[in-house]
């Protein structure tokens, strides 16, 4: 079952190709997506009207949080990195499902200030917690994996549907999340809900591995991300990072995971400053960055330097099976 | 986070205390059963006419599963399992999320056939696997959580709903299941609709944990269930396994584990002749026994022996988190 040759390991793949292998395995029971695999939830067609979402998310301790992040704000991570699923839809959360999967030797208290982390986080979005399971890992482990229903209310908002011509943007900073962000972001849920209904965007979702990675999602057939550089919303906690690594506080910000901010196309017939004007009116607090815009492209480059025209040298992000 | 002190960790709860501690601690975003934590699945009223139904089970290579089970059985097992669950609700089943965690020293061909197996079941019952997630554990490790969708095209049969004077009836053979049927059941599903549409029953479960722990769910407050060892059916494994640990065979039908039959009471009211004829009817290969019946008592043991009216001896089942 296990394996000490690369080769033959799912560390040969790297979690990319990984999902894509699972996706062909699967063959007629993997419907396209987002009825299927591929977008930040799949979409349930219940009816036409009121489409229904469905989602999941795990942390691991030593993978997503260690002993620096508390119970509470372990708890409150996992649904926040779900509902950072739903907001990238446009949905609003429903009820949840949690599995526990830990040593028996778990602390009591640890575990039920991890619920609390939970209970606080759920009630803040009238979300109901109606099930679970709980079962048994060796000593010293401990993950939890969250399913999550949600619903939409309107026409839900894809990763793919963006055009040649549409301009990209991201909300909040970007970078440097490993000091504090992992742990304490908020899910742009009302953000979510008001792009998926304004009618401005074409493609949305969340960053949780790193623009470096999800942003390739988004990109259509054929184009490329033109980035500009100096429009990245680079976070004082990218440059405090870039200050330890010797690493460009823009490539932590293009490149770092786990930020939870929302990335999205507006459609290049938009008026640009109108919809700035509207979500500035809308969300005064959270600020919104246009960083680039999709072009076509001859090139295999996925981003390209909008003033140098030249390839952008960051293209790893986080990814789950890589060395 | 951990802790070597037994009073500290959740081994000194055991499962069951485990898990009203946690509806405990989530006070009020946990609803009261079967909206919430409490059923073999949770319902989700989307409307009178069709609820809806949400549950998930894991698997874990060490727990579940070792490796004289083949990938394909424990991909199978894994929806199997879940599949269990919605049978005992009465219900249908709809789509599925995955989430894998897995060492990145799995093998990829180990893996694959798991995805077959996955596959294979999900076809035989027209379940979608809609998404996911997958994320790293530490090598040589691997759990998988499998939420699943349904429906109820009636009313549930629900775990509580039992009164004194009603019959206990259990599908199938009990017993030694750790030499094959652990990964080899047939999830009851057409047993279990026609179960909650027939209008003879009460009260239904799958048997997960082992008689022992599992019937105790459906036994009303005051009452006990009076067990007819005669009529238990013990499965020729049972006998097997019995010939090999030194203890009784019906000792093993009423305390081993994941059997994944349906246990279920019959109203008194009903005619259990003319019931038992109309399930020979309808399910003549799957044999369906009279284990006992609930009674009033006034003592605090859950199991009596119809006949010599002492308590059973036989309490214990497989609890997670006990030494």
């Amino acid at each position: 079952m296990f394996t000490s040759v690369k080769e033959e390991s799912i560390l040969s793949l790297g979690e990319v190709e990984l999902i894509t292998s699972i996706k062909d395995w699967l063959r007629e029971i993997s419907p396209p997506c987002p009825q299927g695999i591929g977008d930040d939830c799949a979409i349930i067609d219940t009816s036409q009207i009121n489409q229904q979402l469905l989602t999941t998310d795990s942390i691991s301790y030593g993978c997503h949080f260690d002993h620096t992040v508390s119970a509470k704000q372990a708890g409150a991570k996992l649904i926040n990195r779900n509902l950072s699923d739903i907001a990238a839809m446009g949905g609003h959360p429903g009820s949840a499902l949690l599995n526990l999967l830990c040593g028996s030797n778990l602390r009591i208290d640890w575990l039920r200030d991890f619920i609390e982390g939970i209970r606080q986080t759920c009630k803040t979005y009238s979300i109901s917690l109606i099930g679970g399971d709980i079962s048994t890992l060796p000593a010293g482990q401990f993950t939890a994996a969250l399913s999550l229903t949600g619903h939409l209310e309107g026409p839900p908002l894809l990763r793919r549907g963006a055009l040649a011509g549409d301009a990209i943007y991201v909300t909040g900073t970007l970078g440097g999340s490993i000091y504090q962000k992992h742990y304490s972001f908020e899910p742009h849920l009302a953000q979510g809900q008001w792009l998926a209904q304004s009618k401005f965007c074409s493609a949305m979702m969340d960053i949780s591995d790193g623009l470096a990675k999800d942003l390739k999602a988004l990109i259509p057939d054929g184009c490329a991300a033109h980035i500009n550089l100096e429009s990245l919303p680079v976070s004082p906690d990218a440059h405090r990072r870039a200050s330890e690594s010797g690493q460009t506080a823009q490539a932590h910000a293009f490149c770092d995971g786990e930020d939870y901010e929302l990335l999205f196309t507006v459609k290049r017939t938009v008026d640009l400053s109108q919809f700035i004007r509207r979500w500035s009116e809308q969300f005064p607090t959270l600020p919104v960055s246009k960083i680039g815009e999709l072009r076509k492209t001859d090139t295999k480059a996925h981003y390209i330097n909008s003033k140098t025209k030249e390839p952008l040298p960051w293209l790893k992000a986080f990814e789950h099976f890589t060395e």
